[in-house]
């Protein structure tokens, strides 16, 4: 329920009030955790409750008169919307004539004026550009400001479920085979230790899951790598006698949670410190700082992980095939509705679909179902009401996915509902042909994500289309539905990464008309090995993915022939591993959707 | 002449005395000269003087009793070959266990040892990691050794030859108008002055061309920007009349060349200095910091003469018109030899049928003429002894090119002279497609060189096949045959720089078989906008290259229906470009060469 604009106003006056009985001149607040995650538990949206905007990427700046409110592309029209009246101005990153947050600082910054922060959620290298704007400006630093503490009344307790410890055959890789390849890295990066903050990355070094934040099977949880030590902090009321054994056989010491900054603050470090800023929080690194030299490099962790071993490759294969049944009896079920149904109904089958697939935990993200032209909005998910009322017409765009014990499943199909005008079927048939392209790639080993990019996109350049996302981004083993540090990307940094063996990857182009329709065609891939010549050693993707791409949709004119025979490649094998499962009506709707084509 | 090693052993003899004499331990020897010139005059080739050997990126470390040359994996087995019997220890770059000039110096410098260099012909970047070694040992820099000026008896003077000033028809933009642009990016930079030592650079800049390095249209000069002041620093012994006049009226200060670095010692700067470390030599960047602060960013002129205004391309068009009509005709000629021909009197028709255009100044390199295996050897150019016979089956890889009063030029054709093996032609269809791929590309606006690489690549890729050199290098207009900043590449810093409009870069795929063939097919492009939609700005190429691709060595089974298309359509623009200046035979040949494949 959206906050009313004047307990808004009420939060910030509270806020002001604070600030000033603490010497704070500016205050920032941000939008993220202390362990870098994407999505965020209720207890950490403290600029959603001192602003009522629910965006991602939020960076506020408090001040006794006024107050400004940063966040991205995506959510200016949202944000907008839930600023209404409340006095906060919304500054828009990146537009002509607005300054980002550091050129702000400075811009109001004074000499004897104090900055305050919560060092703990604001990442290493944010608060660094923070302290560096103060110390540019003469004004003084608080990094342990954190007013939500005291005054968000009602505030989520943080999330405390049971962690469950995965199996070695479900792990491929025991947790001391694992820190053996960790601790490697940190010899070549010449670090004694390591810091570990963020969730996904310390669950899979101790191969371990939790629950902690939706959609994503992570416990709350640092972890503390030495010679000869382990020191996990995580709430003891999420430690199960089974984890407290595991831990005990493998000297991995178990400390409260909320222990973490006070261990570190007293901790004799003998060597330097391997810590990665970007996935650090400012408090840790001021703390590690002051004790050690800290090499700020990549979470070794990070690659380590992105390589998947050949069990997890094993149980991803198996976790995807099951889900694919499940997609493609949804979009039998869409193609065959008989009552009209809302896009919520649309979700709300999807996921009912996955529900009955034994190991199923839950979705992977919120699903997206978005009719006619709700799909070119890019984070469109239909409203609790229902959404849209899916006509016999146009496209419907479903992106969903689910976690599983033995995967972590993102599929996008966009599905025809009745006729399609030339344009669409058009646009349809290039996002088919660029995705296609993609997934038959072969490529030297060494070829990066960016590089990459360049082979779907190509197909839409010709016709002057572009989309405005990455084309893959990495997927965690029964973990994150976003990973890294790969990235099939124009620009990121993860688009600098080689793309290598073991990589599970999206591979999903688009196109996106505002006010009219968007198209979607996303399936997972793995890398794998295609062999060495005297060039080199080569490698190329595979399909983990089997959903049918609507031939309704698809017109030939737009399709060379390499691209008919990629379909129809990728069909027949759609046709072979799925229509053991099905059978009736949903085996006779497979038969046709995966029908030679030309 | 090869200079024997028993006069390489007298040359070290003296060098080693001169050190002795002047207290250096260490000496470091480089090949490079202070202007980062790809081309260095025979003047600056310090390094093959007291080695004997021939190579470029070179770096010599002398001692006392021990001598080593560096070198880069295009050398390897032309240096050791070079060095045998010197004593000097050939270094590897980059194969395992070789430790890189840094290490090494590392490794041997000590406290109280003095490391000797001519920071003059040194890089600065280069000259920086060289100090730092020292400082890191407790050893001192004499940074103004220059043991070559002493003991090179014989040693070539430095070239003189007069400079031209380029009309403004011939420029497009004049002295003043590039003045304006150089002087924004310097504002844009923070820098109040701008020092440049890259002769390109400077000619480009100047609107002025010369003749000092064997194939590049430059003049050894330094030029310093200020406030108000255009100090040129050149021999006055190329300054002529109409020179001095174009200078003066432009309030050009002409300085005599040798006086630079005094000059720059006793400069008053009153503000920051631009000035890129990857093209100055270390002793200009230390000057220059011990009087001011230096911002070390790319030289501003290095992307404004990459971006080629509409004057330029349209002399650049017309030039490679006429450059195109020498090569066809030398096709045919090479197709209807009855004589037996060697490489060497190929390259020597090309460059005799170049010869007659008018405006033709020279070749922008020295012609490769590569029969059968030779063509696999990466920088393989036929001895003068006329290298290897020509005959009547295989390939000729001839890559040559002129330089021109409006442009410079490089293309490669692989011509069939007789019977091919079917991977012979397989490979050669490949590398057709390869370039017509990239020929043909459209793409958006801020696409990297990298991201376009992968365009032809990935048409060998799928054979398992690549080739171990860039695709794509920029190229003068009447300057240097390879011109940055931008690069079609894998991972040179160059590939991170988007392609734009007015860009004319290479297209030059190629497969080479060690001991069994090599193929390149290189044509010449233009970068133009190709409009713009609701997506964004797109861009395409043009070809500046008119000739045609050998339809007697194409193999139809490995080209894909649009390949073809885009076959037949080059085709049919070189047969209505260039028929107009052929006839008889040579008509004869476009007619044939050009016909509708399939």
């Amino acid at each position: 329920m959206a906050v009313e604009a004047k307990e808004i106003l009420r939060r910030l006056k509270m806020l002001r009030s604070e600030m000033e009985q603490n010497g704070i001149d500016v205050l920032i607040l941000v939008s993220t955790d202390p362990h870098a995650s994407e999505y965020v538990h209720e207890h950490d949206k403290v600029t959603e409750y001192f602003s009522g905007c629910t965006s991602d990427n939020v960076t506020m700046i408090v001040e006794k008169e006024t107050a400004r409110l940063w966040t991205d592309g995506r959510y200016f029209i949202s944000a907008a919307a839930e600023l209404k009246d409340t006095g906060i101005m919304l500054m828009k990153m990146g537009q002509e004539g607005v300054p980002d947050v550091t050129a702000y600082l400075e811009s109001v910054l004074e000499k004897g004026m104090t900055l305050g922060y919560d060092g703990r959620t604001v990442p290493a290298e944010k608060g660094r550009r923070f302290r560096k704007a103060a110390g540019d400006r003469g004004a003084r630093v608080d990094m342990s400001f954190a007013p939500a503490d005291r005054l968000w009344i009602g505030r989520p307790a943080l999330p405390c479920h049971s962690v469950r410890v995965l199996s070695d055959e479900m792990s491929g890789l025991t947790f001391a085979e694992k820190l053996a390849l960790v601790e490697e890295k940190m010899r070549d990066e010449g670090a004694m230790y390591l810091v570990l903050s963020k969730l996904d990355d310390i669950m899979w070094l101790l191969n371990i899951r939790g629950s902690d934040i939706e959609c994503c099977p992570v416990a709350l949880s640092y972890l503390l790598i030495g010679p000869g030590v382990a020191d996990l902090f995580i709430q003891s009321g999420e430690v199960t006698d089974e984890f407290a054994a595991y831990a005990k056989e493998r000297h991995i010491k178990i400390h409260e949670y909320g222990t973490f900054y006070e261990y570190l603050s007293g901790y004799h470090f003998e060597g330097d410190i391997l810590c990665d800023s970007r996935e650090s929080s400012d408090a840790v690194m001021e703390i590690l700082r002051g004790k050690a030299d800290v090499i700020d490099r990549p979470n070794p962790t990070a690659l380590l992980k992105a390589l998947k071993n050949p069990v997890e490759i094993a149980n991803i294969r198996r976790t995807y095939v099951e889900d694919s049944v499940a997609v493609c009896r949804f979009i039998c079920r869409m193609k065959h509705a008989e009552e009209p149904m809302t896009e919520m109904d649309a979700a709300r089958l999807m996921d009912s679909l996955r529900g009955e697939i034994p190991g199923f935990l839950g979705v992977s993200f919120p699903t997206i179902s978005a009719y006619g032209p709700n799909a070119a909005m890019a984070h469109y998910t239909p409203s609790e009401d229902g959404g849209s009322v899916i006509r016999k017409e146009g496209f419907l765009l479903v992106d969903s996915g689910g976690q599983y014990e033995g995967g972590t499943t993102d599929v996008t199909r966009t599905i025809a509902m009745g006729p399609l005008t030339g344009e669409m079927k058009r646009d349809f048939t290039l996002v088919a042909a660029a995705n296609l392209r993609l997934l038959e790639a072969k490529f030297i080993s060494g070829t990066t994500g960016s590089q990459l990019d360049m082979l779907p996109r190509e197909v839409l350049y010709r016709y002057g289309m572009d989309y405005n996302h990455g084309t893959g981004h990495g997927i965690g083993y029964a973990l994150n539905v976003h990973e890294g540090p790969q990235s099939i990307s124009k620009s990121s940094a993860g688009g600098r990464i080689p793309v290598g063996k073991g990589m599970v990857i999206s591979d999903e182009p688009g196109i996106y008309k505002e006010d009219r329709y968007g198209i979607r065609t996303e399936s997972i891939v793995v890398c794998e090995e295609d062999g060495e010549t005297e060039f080199g050693s080569f490698l190329r993707f595979e399909p983990l993915t089997f959903v049918p791409i609507d031939l309704e949709a698809l017109d030939p004119a737009y399709m060379e022939e390499s691209d008919i025979e990629r379909l129809n490649k990728y069909h027949k094998t759609v046709w072979s591993v799925i229509s053991p499962y099905l059978e009736g009506e949903e085996l006779e709707y497979l038969r046709e959707a995966t029908r030679a084509f030309s």
